[in-house]
């Protein structure tokens, strides 16, 4: 598989990187995970979006232009011959002086990599079990809200998820709400209403999440935003999760607790899948 | 210079590691930073103790003995020719799969480098202006304690600092108190009393801020740990910050506020280098 790697394509075992980069130190960086499909980058635009707030805040500049940038990506697409893959941008604020100022480092470094898109079949979605991850959030930080290479919350997290099986975790805020996945937002049923924590409750504002919006706005299914206590979310009418990689996946486990499904949860499913599939097709040369 | 790059010595410009590294994409990783002096590490049986448990608790393994690591640190610092010098050694999971589960990612990469020592002159020790950070720390979370390669809070408080011509930033945690430097542990002096923060108010357990405890045994001045609130702090008898990079170091300015200086700050580092000189002296072959 070839890698770009700030401005060259090279192969995997070239794609390097010197030891004094700051992603590497401390994970100064950013990146987006983004879903190929029909060989184009579903919603580009918002996820370099999403990106150039990250990098004003953190002040890592981007080192090529989101056109340019496109036009790599999708030459990455189609060097790699990987139509339906999963493209992830990674933006380090690159080598600097040693010690935690990012004073003089200013030779930012973009990576961009190409897996496959992970095997789903229509007919068997995905069904997760989830569990409450012991690590909390902070609520209302600005940097919660950035897709950071700071990720060591989620990890541990989801390393709690691998030991009991369970597919994700989900986590708590300091405020004592369950706000998001390890890698994933959080929506659950309420009759039929779709409601999902407010982005102040320390989550990333994930893509996938603005297309759930969008979709029931479409579908004409209530959608709004609150929070939920772990006793409270146990016996809403269903739980799914909503990520780039995956789109929406429903829950059907939390703990030791059974969860309800819900018709609202499929036809998400199912209408998140045609958009994907409808709007890159429509945008492929 | 030379860089111990997991097994062998190699020129800066080749110390290179993989893009898919998981320090790199997530600061999935743990590090050491360690005063060299005479050639020798300062305290490296307490450095290697922090970096097993950080690494019990992540779960990674560390792929070196202790012993085997220490004789590739000496001959790092001798092929450097460089006594006095700050050695930073740096522990990443590697490589693994695309996401955040660590499964399969079983190859851990180790890296040492060595820098200058920064400049001192006993007679004209530094003398920090510091600033309140608006990024808080969590409280009672596992993670904080250990010395992850997840820094962007520390990042972005010594960017505040930086933008205000101060030297290092001091962070609250989500209980209101003030806890830590982004780069160094906090301490005050309560008339002839040090105080510093107790370790489950989510700062990392320095291994100066250990030695600051045996000097004040030793120099019989009172040591204890309590909760500060940032409107008390300002009116104390005088503020010092502990980093194994420079020691025990002074402050005279919080934010607008001028601060009280006290000898016991000046006794400390006093005893402190004298200590670090002494030992790795002493330990010198």
């Amino acid at each position: 598989m070839l890698v770009f790697l700030n401005g060259k394509f090279v192969p995997e075992a070239e794609a390097l990187v010197s030891v004094f980069d700051r992603s590497f130190l401390y994970g100064d960086g950013l990146f987006e995970t983004i879903r190929v499909s029909h060989g184009v980058p579903f919603r580009w635009p918002q996820h370099l979006e999403r990106l150039r707030q990250g990098s004003e805040f953190l002040k890592i500049a981007v080192p090529f232009g989101f056109e340019e940038l496109r036009g790599f990506a999708e030459r990455l697409i189609a060097e790699n011959g990987l139509a339906e893959a999963i493209l992830r941008l990674g933006l380090s604020r690159g080598k600097g002086v040693r010690g935690y100022s990012p004073k003089g480092a200013d030779h930012p470094f973009l990576v961009m990599t190409l897996h496959p898109a992970p095997e789903s079949d229509p007919q068997q979605p995905a069904r997760w079990h989830l569990v409450t991850s012991s690590i909390r959030l902070l609520a209302n930080e600005r940097l919660s809200s950035l897709k950071t290479c700071n990720k060591l919350a989620q990890i541990m997290a989801r390393t709690e998820a691998d030991a009991l099986n369970a597919q994700e975790a989900i986590l708590l805020n300091t405020d004592g709400y369950v706000v998001e996945g390890a890698s994933s937002n959080l929506f659950w049923i309420d009759k039929n209403t779709v409601v999902t924590p407010p982005l102040a409750s320390g989550i990333l504002p994930g893509i996938t999440r603005s297309v759930i919006f969008e979709l029931c706005d479409r579908l004409k299914v209530p959608c709004r935003e609150a929070n939920i206590t772990p006793d409270r979310i146990v016996s809403c009418d269903g739980i799914l999760l909503s990520l780039a990689s995956l789109g929406v996946v429903e829950a059907i486990r939390l703990d030791d607790q059974p969860l309800r499904q819900s018709p609202v949860t499929a036809q998400l499913i199912e209408a998140y899948r045609a958009l994907v599939d409808s709007e890159t097709r429509a945008q492929c040369r």
